[in-house]
């Protein structure tokens, strides 16, 4: 994926999407001694980053596609992310989840304009169900990490957070299934000024960074995070980009992953999800080689239920 | 007070606070069936809008003044405010805090260099505590609300979002000692175009609610509210510009306060204290009459422990 796809991509969703603020706080830059910069994607419509994914994953379709719909797996933010860019784009959207998803997440897609399809909590039960809808209705598998087109998408985070502060020395992101670091990886790549990208992940569900070690793609044979966002398992597409563009995965502890999202709630004073507090989890945890460092930090999403937080 | 004095003082703290950022929620203005543009004082230097205010009284002084410092009590936001804003301008800041305050609030004013004074936790305490200081050391007494520079630097937030949105019809603000409220109240008036001020207040402290009934500044017999920003006395420098410029002043229940700030941390992705909240709340209340209107809120400030949340 080159420059140019990058640029097209971003001008192709900027009506669909907010071009999100940039908070920084003197608290936390003394904390870790650097001068950090939060691009708040929980202030992304539908709460979080994956909205410009989905959208340019639509947009790229044929028309004839388009007519027949799209569909994807999720119970997380994708889920909501591709019924919204779908009814923001005149499109239906099948959205495939477990019927164990909490009631809220079911809501939320139906909120947005999704058609729910639920199955059991299984892999097989999910990839059968979004096999018959392809083949019953015609519609488009999206996928909601290693697509290309989605890639594309979540890179436009970074390249706006790039537009603003040009001369970042690192970009850092949490790593779920990967779509996010790898498209913030081209991004740093194409548009930074030697910009560095760093990933953050749970050890519980650190199959990006063993994969990274190994060379070939590891998966996670529990997924015991509070970061729920980041339990999906890298992919073939999203994986050759982050060997070739990040600079290192980091991976922390529940705790850690806690006490960085306190931080970013209490100095901040915004709301973000666990799995957004994994990047500044990473930095902390490393800060020793980051002094004086202008750093860029992806605040993923903001999707949460506050009468359920873990302080 | 006049149009230029609220120039002047907006000019004169501009290097010592943030211009904080409105943000909007499509959801929320479905549910109000309003346009609603959120000023976020909770991103303000020390997490309120008192930075404002505080920063204003200090400038003020004579060089004089000055050198003897600034002496006031406080245990809420205005403490931390006038702790950094004297900090900022190299004076110093006495603080008066009764003994049984929360630790946090007491490191929090020494974190930012203010002189910590504990003393019993009753008015008569407080106020001979202060009056002491001011003996002892010439230091200049700043109330927290009832202070003519005080009110003009509050009301430079409702100027900001002014500037940004020039034709807003109402703006809200939540009222506890008035200084807010009444700033607000000034700036509507002189940057507005016919827009008009409404309160919201807590029914455990309707002190100003039943003052504009009565004519004359009424108190509170029992402060019993989650809104403990607001659990001040009205005065009598902010109380005639109440009177003259405040629309109405709308009082809300415990539980409409919570549900309110529940909206605001799910849907806009911010933290904000209970006090904040109080505006929304005012204004789910009387949506019926405020259909299609642009309406200004000022998110008043977001230092709350997230440990320790009434949802």
């Amino acid at each position: 994926m080159d420059k140019q796809q990058l640029i097209d991509c971003h001008e192709r969703i900027k009506p669909f999407i907010h071009n999100t603020p940039v908070l920084t706080s003197r608290l936390i830059d003394e904390m870790i001694g650097a001068n950090l910069f939060f691009k708040c994607e929980n202030f992304q419509r539908m709460g979080a980053f994956k909205m410009r994914g989905a959208a340019n994953a639509i947009m790229q379709l044929s028309n004839e596609q388009k007519e027949h719909g799209v569909v994807t797996h999720s119970s997380g933010n994708f889920a909501q992310a591709l019924s919204l860019s779908a009814k923001s784009l005149g499109v239906k959207a099948y959205i495939v989840m477990p019927d164990s998803a909490p009631q809220v997440k079911k809501d939320a897609v139906k909120g947005y304009g999704g058609i729910l399809v639920e199955c059991e909590s299984n892999l097989n039960a999910r990839e059968q169900a979004s096999k018959k809808i392809v083949q019953e209705h015609g519609a488009t598998f999206i996928h909601p990490s290693n697509d290309d087109q989605v890639i594309l998408g979540q890179g436009t985070a970074c390249k706006e957070l790039l537009e603003l502060q040009p001369d970042l020395d690192y970009v850092v992101t949490p790593v779920g299934g990967g779509g996010l670091i790898a498209g913030s990886a081209l991004s740093a790549h194409y548009f930074g000024n030697n910009c560095k990208t760093i990933g953050g992940e749970p050890f519980e569900v650190d199959d990006a960074y063993r994969s990274l070690k190994s060379g070939k793609i590891e998966t996670n044979s529990s997924t015991n995070t509070i970061a729920d966002g980041l339990k999906t398992q890298l992919g073939d597409r999203n994986f050759p980009i982050i060997q070739k563009h990040v600079e290192e995965i980091v991976r922390v502890t529940e705790e850690e992953i806690v006490s960085a999202m306190r931080v970013i709630w209490e100095r901040l004073k915004i709301v973000c999800e666990p799995s957004s507090a994994v990047a500044l989890a990473a930095l902390l945890k490393k800060k020793e080689e980051l002094e004086n460092k202008k750093i860029g930090i992806i605040i993923s999403g903001g999707n949460v239920d506050v009468g359920k937080l873990p302080f």
